[in-house]
């Protein structure tokens, strides 16, 4: 028996919309089943840019509802071809490609995960667009309840990455930049959890060149205007922001940049 | 009993779609209301442009059904904090910061205004995301039948930054720039009804610099390329646009700057 | 008998979202039809660009089921008045602007041609709103089924921008770009019917300055990065694209460029 009845989908692409491709995608799902209701969530990632996938798969995918099919599709880029990917976790599906867009799932929730047969998905499979001819469909076909064995394989030795920040010596953490938001917030590696598991430091210190940023605060209001604050971003990750500016203008930092914090 | 039952909610933030904040957004609110219709209007408010939004709004409310709820979340910046409001109107609800972004709202139609109890929406309440933990909540609350004084309290004092256009002596009339489009229109403070007011005159000249545009026309067309031309907008305000071009960028105009028009 | 009740009606605009003009034609359709499914297809076609419009239209038109209504609303742009009109073919309606956006639609199906008499939509017409006083208005009536004649004259003579590629002396062709996608794919108007009628001739070979791009091939991953290809798009256009780059900006080529290729 199928569990996955909502028929909610939600699409994450990196297409933009004006070529109309995610177009096509919705309209073969609508075909398949009338009854489907399509959640855009962005089509502005960054063309290819599978971290920012991410980390907005999981700004969002656990606040929908148990059933809710979650496709994600960014270009997986050059070279070597990239497994497509059906993982399966006690609420969600998310298919997408092989190439770290499921990081953040792998590392949040447990899951089983699928590689999809993509001569399953007939002749007319155009070499270009996989979104269209096998994510859509496969979403389909599992909310119409077919069994995911039908057309997957088993599959282990995932691509993620993800890596934990590093404790150095002498209270010194080296964290990571993992995403630069819209309004400009540096969202790092470090979590919530990992600050409870280092026995909740009262004062962290970020040092960027003369700049340093201490304590974490609970909101924006707490420091003036063109001041840094560190804050837990809605996900529970250690961010720098900047009241009323860009923070990653201002300290000139982007993604995969490493920041050196400071235990006191 | 509910009147609010179409459960149609608009959405309408400065998020941008691709960290996945308007997502959860999303999530929230099918969680909460399964069948509810979820209508994106924009999500690419310009950062902390409560002046935008507030155009927007007016441009796109009154055309939905009655029992509606609209939903704009755009920053409310720095210092202060400001209060999360709903406003209920004979036909729709309207959900978000006292920022400014009703300001056409308040001009417009009367409302009873309320302010949300924070308090009321739980303990995990993420200090920097409003929009998924209280206006998403609010909404789903008074769709499924909540009466609002549950969780929220009457106010009065509400921020409008909305200013009448001036009228100087001599038949000169002060406007300011509302809002600039997505074509570089210039939409001014000066309506339909504010020419009624003023005895319909047939000719009025705006003066920007030695450019001077006259006359109010029906159309675009009745210009040249790259001529200006006087017009109505969708909402009656009085707009100046370029035939082919971008007015804003020619007249190097922007929001909130003065015109000065004559009455001939 | 009216055969357009699914109620599915696909929106493409160069509006942006900002301005609420695009929300404003959504609450016009669900107070119209409060069952309607809106489908954003796209609001970021480059303002006026009705090239664009129509090559995105024909990646998604075909994909939906029989009886969805697609609104295309570009701003028709300078001078002359351009009619309003309305599509039918076999499964679906088009309506929208005699600019050009349906230039790929004409060639590709047979169909039946109306012109919107905009009189028959009221004495509220903006000049300047057509999406939303007369296509929206427009899509509901159909939908609601009445009949197209009752606001529509037939109509032929129709605009179209689109040319077939050329065919030179001594196998040599050539080929315009019709579009120019997301990733910077440069789409021609040469397509997979084309090349059979010419005999399947296994070595195309496009010359753009000093850079020869030969064979047509089935996927990116073909060639090295930072090297082009000769691909089939997803609606069997010949289109040359780059791996990890945009082969847009290193050819330095755009819309309505011209290509000379070999047939060797």
């Amino acid at each position: 028996v199928n569990t996955f009845f909502t028929g909610i989908v939600t699409l994450l692409t990196d297409f933009g919309t004006a070529d109309g491709y995610v177009g096509a995608m919705k309209g073969v799902l609508l075909s398949e089943i009338p009854e489907v209701q399509i959640v855009d969530i962005s089509h502005e990632i960054a063309p290819y840019s599978y971290r920012q996938a991410a980390y907005s798969l999981l700004n969002y995918a656990f606040n929908f509802p148990s059933g809710t099919v979650h496709v994600v599709v960014v270009d997986p880029g050059v070279g070597s071809k990239r497994k497509g990917l059906i993982l399966k976790t006690a609420n969600h599906l998310f298919i997408g490609p092989d190439n770290g867009v499921f990081s953040h799932i792998y590392r949040s929730v447990s899951y089983q995960a699928f590689q999809i047969k993509e001569q399953e998905f007939g002749s007319e499979v155009s070499a270009t667009f996989h979104g269209r001819d096998i994510f859509a469909p496969a979403a389909a076909r599992l909310i119409k309840g077919e069994d995911i064995e039908n057309f997957c394989d088993p599959v282990s030795d995932l691509y993620s990455f993800y890596e934990a920040y590093q404790k150095m010596a002498e209270g010194k953490l080296i964290l990571k930049v993992l995403h630069v938001d819209h309004f400009g917030n540096l969202i790092t590696n470090f979590t919530y959890g990992d600050w409870l598991a280092l026995g909740q430091p009262e004062t962290l210190c970020a040092k960027i060149a003369d700049i340093q940023i201490e304590r974490i605060k609970k909101t924006f209001s707490e420091v003036g205007s063109g001041q840094y604050a560190l804050l837990w971003d809605s996900q529970d990750f250690l961010q720098i922001a900047e009241n009323s500016g860009r923070a990653s203008d201002s300290l000139a930092m982007g993604e995969d940049d490493s920041i050196e914090f400071i235990i006191k």
